[in-house]
């Protein structure tokens, strides 16, 4: 049994005129976040999880965001295409956990419909993925509502 | 031997007239940080990694900071929760790796305290327990002395 | 087989006048890292890392930063004591995933030979060893350019 570690951050600016994608669930809000893709931060940092604890690059290596084949892309598309090189090289996912670093909106009543998106895209169980929610307590960019960052972490096993 | 991973991060301001809490040990400064419980940011990183290594949610799902019953609690008493639903769950700690983010006061004349507390409620080693710290050289909000950042990583392995 | 996990953080500022250290690799900027040592990030962080799965203490513990040995030293040095020490407990490094933060210049020229001087000196194939990086879409102290951050994941095993 091999195991393998992998994390991933991800910045994205929230402005207003933007859609709000977090792991993969549109978030009714005022502002959205910015970015080449649909900028969904939280599917970003797990995507470049997994290609960290391969060492497979990162998401800009990936999905150059000078790339116009990737303008607004569904970042679901990003994250399959992680999992699919995942399993070419043999690995499966053991868990994901993450942390979302947000002032607002609240995404408690998303996280569920957001772990089973990203489990399914995974293919793994719902239990074995984990989004947290935190604020900055109104400290610095993300507590100013500039932006916001995810965190992720993921263990990889052998097949 | 079955592993998971989790991961926590975790910010409180800091103001006059709060005691200092981190890593369960009272820690004498001029400032202290604010929060709904006594604020440990320590502790409350090392609470979400562990619920996120199994993907039971996290320390704001499980200690909302509306619940009256959780104004200025002891954060020991919380981690002492989120262990308690790591074992029912059959699984263990195999160890716990934590950084404070903080530009004074130094902590290490602390950093022993801190582990002995931790390892004592989460029942394993002290040499399980790693608790670093580092300023963020004048940079930021935390650079600013307006509040402090603490991240925790965990292994967990089913028993 | 027994597993370990630990993970690391670090900062410096960026100041006109010195030499830019990311990765073991000398990076052509306009400015560079200012700290005690050579200022090398992504080193500071994975050597963090490497301590922190042991609870060998930090960074700052095994090299302060009042100490004249340490004075401009190159951070190789401090990876390579570190790796000795994991050697010493009968651990090696599975792998390493890391990310640079920083706004500007570009990394990806150099990444390749960042990932071959780091596995070079922990002993490890650089598949081994992944190094990835993101802007902070131009927020906070990253984001001005006034400092950069790196973020280190390493997953030990027994010998």
């Amino acid at each position: 049994m091999s195991y393998r570690i992998g994390s991933g951050i991800d910045f994205h600016e929230l402005v207003t005129g933007r859609d709000l994608w977090i792991g993969g669930v549109l978030i009714p809000h005022t502002k959205g976040a910015i970015g080449h893709s649909d900028a969904d931060v939280l599917l970003h940092a797990i995507c470049d999880a997994l290609l960290g604890a391969l060492a497979l690059g990162d998401i800009g290596v990936h999905f150059p965001n000078t790339d116009e084949k990737y303008r607004n892309i569904d970042s679901k598309i990003l994250l399959k295409h992680c999992i699919d090189l995942i399993k070419e090289k043999k690995y499966k996912v053991v868990n994901i956990d993450s942390t979302l670093t947000l002032q607002e909106p609240k995404i408690k009543p998303y996280v569920e419909k957001m772990r089973e998106t990203i489990a399914g895209i995974c293919e793994i169980l719902v239990e074995d993925v984990s989004v947290k929610a935190t604020t900055t307590e109104t400290m610095g960019f993300v507590g100013r509502e500039e932006g916001l960052v995810a965190y992720a972490t993921v263990l990889l096993q052998k097949v």
